[in-house]
């Protein structure tokens, strides 16, 4: 291993929409390994829409990146070497480490990965961190029943594609709303949601809800914000639940869309409540038990969006914030 | 009895501001009685933020109110004739009736009333619906738990007054706002709210809740919604929670005004819950347990601000919805 290391640093913290000016590419030497460290050879990077609150100063959910470190991601990687009893050379894990093609780790927070449950990249999705997200706002915040009609924004997302899915097992009606026709066509012919539309294409919101959700909505898993969440609130149905996961739409705005119709919640006694999966890890092991039954029983389907190459994390990440990628966004680093 | 009936008759659908145009008085024959039926001497009347609701053509929550007909509203009065089995004569009742000196009722929805327990006027406040209110939002909705900030809005008004009160009496930390300096005394000096500020004359909304509530907000009570929303939510601790009763400034306006830091729930994982009262009858006897104990024992203060006869009641309803009342407003139709 002669190789060097090539590092994705955060360069610049950015106002609006992100371009490549955010990032910096450098290549530095691969680092030497103290007693109970590991070296990660990452495989496959994750980029999610939570990243983009990590750009900014403000107070967030998790901690801002650094400006001049690089940046950090959901990975799935193979123990390249290992100064760790605990974790042996070629073992493959997943965790939280760099943009970057090795990651130097003290172990903690790695959690071992089985390539006999599924293929390595799962675990950055349908098993992983976005699977769990689905699994708990659905289940857990929004509390979704049998007869239920569920709503989910960014429905053909790595989230939203799985909400849909569940509500569908848990016999309820599922609902989506997407931003390209082929999107819309891949929710309903191929996932199996009873309805969807194009956001970017509807009349308006509200209509695209009412043809859509005519009886009104029970759970709303948001995870757009903004307008959507507008036009949602007056149909709610009476005690309907908003799971509030995220906002994407919002992330790049400067300043927040505003939102009208809150006295809705007053109107139906409905709520929204918001959550971050990594209060949830508790839910882990009964997610993956029930999300890999429901993957080898060919009830929950799954599409990825890979890139490839480090040096395209940045393209990857700024297209997937856009809506452009079709899938789960992952960039693959290096062979599995 | 060769009295007339008098009557406030909901004569105009108003626009934004109420103002007298909105009602009419006229003069009616006393109804005769049919088998079951009763007369009611109507004494207090309750006029209540709600109602501003019920004067709305939209959806709502309580049927809108009828024009040509009497308007409604919480009403305590004394049975005056009667041809039903189970309500005597000279017997004191509560429950929804017209804004009219006398009304006909079948008894259903009519509460007996004991004047023993406290004065007749505090069934339509702290021994009625306004601080059942306060009780089931507060502790059911909002969880208040010991060591809790609790801010409330409107908090020299019927409903949070009490909410402030309750706050203290189960160990949470009270925080209030209102209109006047005088009220901010009262709420401070007279019911023992630990901190409270004029939102009128605050240097921003944002800065009097930095300064009555440092360390943020663990359960906010909203009476008022629009701007006070939108500078709580920044301010909500971890998992607060924003108990939903009313919206007092938007009910005038013809659109709502802006939210723009909903986000703030992702960040917090707070939630907002929306209820009304009478989902909650449930909860009738436990409250009037604890509260008529409270109020013997000084623990829980009332304050009323009543208006005298019939025709006073549009110019009490406006002046409530303005907030220019100091204490539960209340209109005394006849003598006790």
């Amino acid at each position: 291993m002669t190789e060097k290391n090539l590092q994705i640093l955060f360069a610049n913290r950015p106002k609006g929409w992100v371009d490549q000016s955010a990032f910096e590419q450098v290549e530095t030497p691969l680092p030497d390994l103290a007693d109970g460290q590991v070296l990660v050879r990452n495989i496959y990077l994750s980029v999610d829409p939570y990243m983009r609150g990590r750009m900014n100063d403000a107070k967030s959910y998790a901690a801002g990146f650094e400006l001049g470190q690089p940046l950090q991601g959901g990975v799935v990687g193979q123990i390249a070497k290992s100064r760790n009893p605990d974790l042996q050379e070629g073992q493959y894990v997943s965790g939280m480490l760099g943009w970057e093609r090795y990651s130097l780790s003290d172990g903690k927070g790695l959690q071992p990965v089985d390539p006999a449950l599924g293929p390595l990249s799962y675990y950055l999705g349908v098993l992983g961190m976005p699977g769990l997200t689905a699994y708990v706002g659905l289940l857990d915040i929004g509390k979704a029943k049998e007869g239920d009609t569920v709503f989910v924004s960014a429905a053909s997302g790595a989230v939203g594609s799985v909400v849909g899915q569940i509500a569908k097992i848990k016999g309820c009606r599922a609902v989506g709303s997407a931003g390209t026709d082929d999107k819309v066509a891949y929710i309903t012919d191929e996932l199996g949601f009873d309805a969807a539309f194009n956001y970017k294409t509807a009349d308006s919101l509200g209509s695209g809800l009412r043809e859509t959700c005519p009886d009104g909505i029970d759970v709303y898993f948001e995870n757009v914000g903004g307008p959507m969440l507008d036009a949602v609130l007056p149909r709610l149905r009476y005690q309907g639940r908003i799971a509030l996961c995220g906002m994407i739409s919002q992330y790049n705005l400067e300043r927040p869309e505003p939102v009208y119709n809150l006295i809705s919640l007053l109107v139906s006694r409905a709520s929204i409540q918001g959550f971050i999966v990594s209060d949830h890890w508790d839910r882990l092991p009964a997610f993956v038990a029930d999300m890999s039954g429901w993957l080898r029983e060919g009830k929950v389907k799954y599409r990825e969006d890979v890139m490839d190459g480090l040096e395209n994390a940045p393209a990857a990440f700024i297209r997937m914030l856009k809506g452009e990628n079709f899938g789960k966004q992952l960039v693959k680093l290096g062979e599995e």
